[in-house]
């Protein structure tokens, strides 16, 4: 699955270039090899190059870039920061890349209605920043959030650490500007907390990865930003009292702000890459944050390291920031981490009911040790999203055969627990065979019929979700 | 657009009735006028009559009920407790009706993973007594919650005063069993916080007023019961300063669990009903609830309060929980005190962006006074929806026409903010002829179009939303 699947490419004719060039000028419109290759890929590092990209500035661009497109068949793939870990941006098909680098645009912070209006190619960071300076905040925070776009948050409805108490990207969309397959503009949602005039599009457009129309302009909610937050860090030897733990936090009625675990290969590759002091015998490492009321998180993080400790951690509360953002450095650091563990990382991102956790955790290791492959488990234990990764050389075929068993298997076991195969990266391409494991053949026609709905011609980012 | 459009009326023919009683035995399949009637109404009292009234016990039973009406060509209309303002559960072209009364159980609350799993017919306020036996929180409360259903609940995507902190019915549905017109049976999202494979069809299913398909269970999601919560009464005489309040409570990074008001006609009426001894001078009363942790909503009521006095209000904490309970026995009393102004009373639940407001409650009243209308102004100021209630004789035609041409103008008016003509009962059949208001021709193609793929010969819950 993590090898591309060719398909065919369908070239953009020279009618059509000197259309697109027409409409955007001559420097808008990339088709040398270089260019080509630049927009050919995604984190999954899987390569298949467009044939044409463009870099619209406006809405109305779009428009003209999906109408003459669509009208001469020709597929057409929006593409945020190309940060994503399914290929959801990957032009399968060849034809026409969107990048929408130039529309990059804050265009709007209305602090009286805490709401947002942006352009799609936004960096969540940038406007991160510049809502906070306004003493608002918007929560989803996605591993790539330094570099990922709100376009393409909202077409994967990206979490994050954070979503545990706040929800994912799905929460904070009021209204959508997307233009169809016809070049028309539909405007849906209301700037307000309640609509429930006709139905819901502008949720059935966010997670659908782009598949069924593309994103011009969204409206943002933001919250108050929380006043305060506090760490603590808790080591565990065994994994059954982690998830006592977790279940403990949430029958005390403590809401925490991100609750992320990191095994025992996570600590060790985290230790081997930068020297963070984390021990390298524990079996699990738990990061706890609270955050809102000064007061009031002043107890919960007591409350909190007094129910880890009565689970046998050992405990250590950050007592200022600075301290704080050192344990998430850890954290931070997991990543670039694992990657080095070899060649190429498969990183899934199942999820469990939380409560099954402690039971599912071994299990998954289990499947590493079956299949004899490098295993890495972390993720948002709070919420039951488990990131687990398979470092192998992706240029050692058996290796990459049993990879792909190992997926197969770990697939199966979340959704035996009746979870997911995805809670934050999507479907896209490396994930579409497995499409028919969590959803029945009625539920697919379904998909597929609304699909066909937005896009009769199977040109608006073909070849994704196994919709086509 | 508050008498009924009567439509063609298809009758239940006898092989059908025979079946139905095959499937559900004799006393669960009725059929006599008296029973016909008693299902024939919702809140707007329009009274259209079912032909069959069908009471299932069981997801099978839906299923073969839905499966033998779909393919006689017979309309099906699923109803809750038929507390719907706008006729969502009126069988408008006859047919079948489906009442989930005897589909009222809870069937799981599951502390460990905060969920709980139940059938449609179950009542609002009895799952959330439950729940909170246990220390956990069903936010949703809409005015009706002692006698409304989950099912109801979810096909309307209703709100209530929490909804402002707490976000509506939508926020927490995590799953979903809904039967389609083919008898079968799709499962729609997960019992996790995060998923995101396939489209969201769950989002889409929540809100579409019944019209996609029949819900026989669904999965909620609960959150941990706040332990405290203060209330504080604010007395206004100018609307300006309400709205200035508002901005203020939130820029001051405060959440109130609830931020209610009502204007003088409002609380003249409550005054005339019961006695609550709220100031009949005073131009808009606000209630401002904070929840949380108890040292937290300390401070925060205190906050509240110093804001209001900054604008100009007269200012009263409730010292105890009983206090806080009469200040709220008032706004509750609202419904029916209102009722008693006339024989009629439409109720319309506009939204406007929260910071219009002060500029948009002036301009309500006057389209009462332009049309020489009783009316009634209250409702959820924190989210910016607006219960604009018109109380007149419904058996004076001349009244009826200028309460429509009133209704319209304050569509027009909540349209014009950038807001929505429903933010909690949705379009149903009584705003169905504003829909074309709100959307643009293109958007309504493609509802109608989703309504065609899980509706194909137009029978689930027609006549509804303008979509046939």
């Amino acid at each position: 699955m993590f090898k591309a699947i060719q398909t065919e490419r369908i070239p953009v004719p020279d009618n059509v270039k000197k259309e697109l060039k027409r409409i955007l000028g001559d420097g808008r419109v990339l088709d040398d090899e270089v260019d080509k290759m630049l927009y050919s890929y995604d984190a999954t590092r899987i390569k298949m190059p467009p044939d044409v990209v463009v870099l619209p500035q406006t809405e109305e661009e779009v428009q003209k870039i999906v109408k003459i497109c669509y009208e001469e068949g020709i597929p057409i793939t929006p593409r945020g920061a190309g940060s994503g870990y399914t290929g959801g941006s990957i032009p399968v098909k060849g034809g026409v890349l969107i990048s929408f680098e130039m529309m990059d645009k804050i265009l709007e912070i209305d602090e009286d209605n805490a709401i947002a209006r942006v352009q799609p190619g936004v960096i969540t960071y940038r406007l991160q920043q510049a809502v906070e300076k306004k003493g608002l905040f918007y929560p989803p925070d996605p591993a790539s959030y330094k570099f990922c776009t709100i376009g393409g948050n909202i077409a994967e409805n990206a979490g994050g650490p954070r979503c545990v108490k706040y929800g994912v990207t799905r929460e904070y969309i009021m209204e959508l500007n997307t233009v169809i397959h016809t070049g028309d503009i539909i405007h849906t949602g209301r700037p307000t907390l309640k609509d429930v005039a006709g139905y819901d599009l502008t949720r059935l457009l966010i997670g659908s990865e782009g598949t069924l129309g593309i994103f011009t302009e969204a409206t943002l909610k933001l919250i108050p930003k929380p006043k305060a937050k506090k760490t603590v860090k808790a080591i565990y030897m065994d994994i059954a009292s982690v998830g006592q733990t977790v279940k403990d936090i949430f029958k005390a009625g403590i809401s925490p702000s991100a609750l992320e675990f990191m095994d025992k290969l996570a600590i060790n590759a985290v230790e081997d890459f930068g020297h963070y002091g984390l021990p390298r015998d524990a079996e699990v490492i738990l990061l706890v944050e609270v955050d809102g009321n000064p007061k009031a998180i002043e107890d919960e993080i007591l409350e909190v390291a007094r129910i880890c400790e009565k689970n046998g951690a050992k405990v250590e509360i950050a007592k200022t920031n600075q301290e704080a953002e050192k344990l998430w450095e850890a954290r931070r650091a997991l990543s670039p981490a694992v990657a080095k563990l070899n060649r190429t990382k498969i990183n899934e991102d199942i999820v469990f009911p939380r409560s099954y956790l402690p039971e599912a955790l071994p299990r998954l290791r289990e499947i590493g040790k079956k299949y004899n492959l490098k295993m890495v488990n972390f993720g948002h234990i709070g919420d039951g999203n488990v990131h687990a990764n398979f470092m192998i050389n992706g240029l050692d075929p058996d290796e990459v055969a049993r990879a792909e068993k190992a997926v197969e298997e770990v697939f199966e076991l979340a959704l035996g627990y009746g979870g997911s195969i995805t809670g934050e990266h999507g479907v896209g391409i490396t994930k579409a065979p497995f499409m028919r494991k969590q959803f029945s053949p009625v539920e697919m026609d379904i998909m597929r019929k609304i699909k066909r709905v937005f896009d009769p011609k199977d040109l608006i980012n073909p070849g994704k979700m196994d919709l086509d």
